[in-house]
């Protein structure tokens, strides 16, 4: 990564072992960019570049990358998505949305479903929400003890050193929104009939909890932004920011991983087509 | 479907029922389309509007749609992927590229893999290659006894109608690309280092079977083209032809399904966003 990539992706790093206070991130910083309309074309030329880096990632076959979002509801994770690796296309990348658990998935550890869903090598893969639900609704909604949420962490951090070593880099964003900017957004969905389908009534009840979550968030960051899979808060009440600032990350992280089209192992003169 | 798309489609259409000659369709065929640059116009537009039935399909939740491509080694099928189906971009998108069946899928029967890899509701999944290799490969290759083949398209006859039944639409596309334009897909291969890795000396080996390869084909499209699954025959010599022509049929079918957002269950006036 150049060093002008790696000092703005500092500037939304977790740092792991110092004390990371949620309040400190202000959800409408635009400070990263100047211009709304500068940075959604430099945004478009982001996302051309991450898709000719995912073709080599796909011809190197060897290694892949995980992107894991996470947010509260109406933080922007599919916009993310769309605005980010739309260029990339289906062929590249796999989306894994995270939704209450099956019974198949309940019959198993929480990693499970996780493991599962992780990109094979040449591919970026996306959760859409990730096993880090079980440390955010598991906790606000006591559906598991303290001391197995704090078990839950250090198992995160050994499942994801492993990924790491086994030629998956994990990069992990958290959506910050403001309580306010929720609110303009579920007001939309209930407000436009066209999103009525994207409202949950459920998210009324969770937004009442919205202090709790936020505590959990924090927690989570804590303990799980590792040296080998940092966690990043992206000021996200602005949507061009927010894409902004993850398809920077994204680029500059591939770009760090450098994949190279393989040599072939024959020469071209030994063949003839007939 | 507008008279006018029905009539497009069945242009390439495997009528069921009736026999079916592969050397009847010239795939340097160009009638569809007259102009390169407003072909290549059209199909963005399309693709565009694709990605809005998609998302309609997404928001009802109750049908899907599976695409399947076949064609031999070069005809295009990551090209027909890019072209139709990146303006969808990868969230309402599954790709499933079927390669040599691993151990524990050949510990299955032949459509294990294909029904795992079906498009959930509310998804667009995209076969690259398919079931119907083990018709093709296995036929040229020797690898099953003709009666089993036999039995094979029936038992895909009743896969593909089971699917239907129960809310998937599956299309089914072979490209289809002359032996000179393969000859010069290969060589590009060869001659581009950028290209390289995308040779495979055993395309050679398929190559010495091209006739018999044409002849399983000729073989699978008169016995699988069905009322509820037919297929569609696609001249792919030029690649902005086929991609006009599977955009153009992949609307009209969507269009043909009419996705609904749901209506919600609930009254906007009972909530309010504290």
């Amino acid at each position: 990564m150049s060093d002008r990539s790696r000092a703005f992706a500092e500037k939304f790093m977790v740092r792991p072992g110092k004390e990371f206070r949620l309040k400190d991130i202000d959800p409408r910083d635009g400070s990263a960019f100047e211009d709304e309309d500068a940075t959604k074309a430099e945004t478009d030329r982001l996302s051309r570049d991450i898709d000719a880096l995912q073709d080599r990632l796909y011809a190197e076959g060897r290694r892949s990358l995980l992107v894991v979002l996470q947010g509260t509801d109406t933080a922007g994770k599919d916009g993310t998505i769309r605005g980010v690796f739309n260029a990339t296309g289906p062929i590249g990348v796999s989306v894994t949305a995270f939704r209450r658990p099956t019974e198949t998935e309940l019959a198993h550890d929480f990693l499970w479903r996780a493991h599962l869903a992780c990109p094979k090598r040449g591919m970026i893969g996306i959760f859409n929400r990730s096993h880090y639900e079980d440390v955010l609704v598991a906790k606000v909604r006591g559906l598991a003890p303290d001391k197995v949420i704090e078990q839950r962490y250090e198992q995160i951090n050994a499942f994801e050193k492993m990924l790491t070593e086994n030629g998956t880099v994990v990069l992990k964003f958290m959506l910050h929104i403001s309580k306010d900017e929720q609110k303009e957004r579920l007001q939309e969905r209930l407000d436009n009939p066209r999103k009525h389908w994207k409202f949950n009534p459920g998210d009324l009840e969770d937004r009442k909890s919205w202090d709790d979550f936020q505590k959990a968030y924090e927690a989570l960051l804590n303990a799980c932004s590792t040296e080998w899979a940092p966690w990043y808060v992206v000021p996200a009440d602005r949507k061009w920011v927010r894409n902004g600032i993850v398809a920077r990350i994204v680029k500059a992280t591939l770009e760090d991983m450098d994949p190279q089209y393989p040599k072939a192992t024959w020469k071209p003169g030994e063949f003839k087509v007939e």
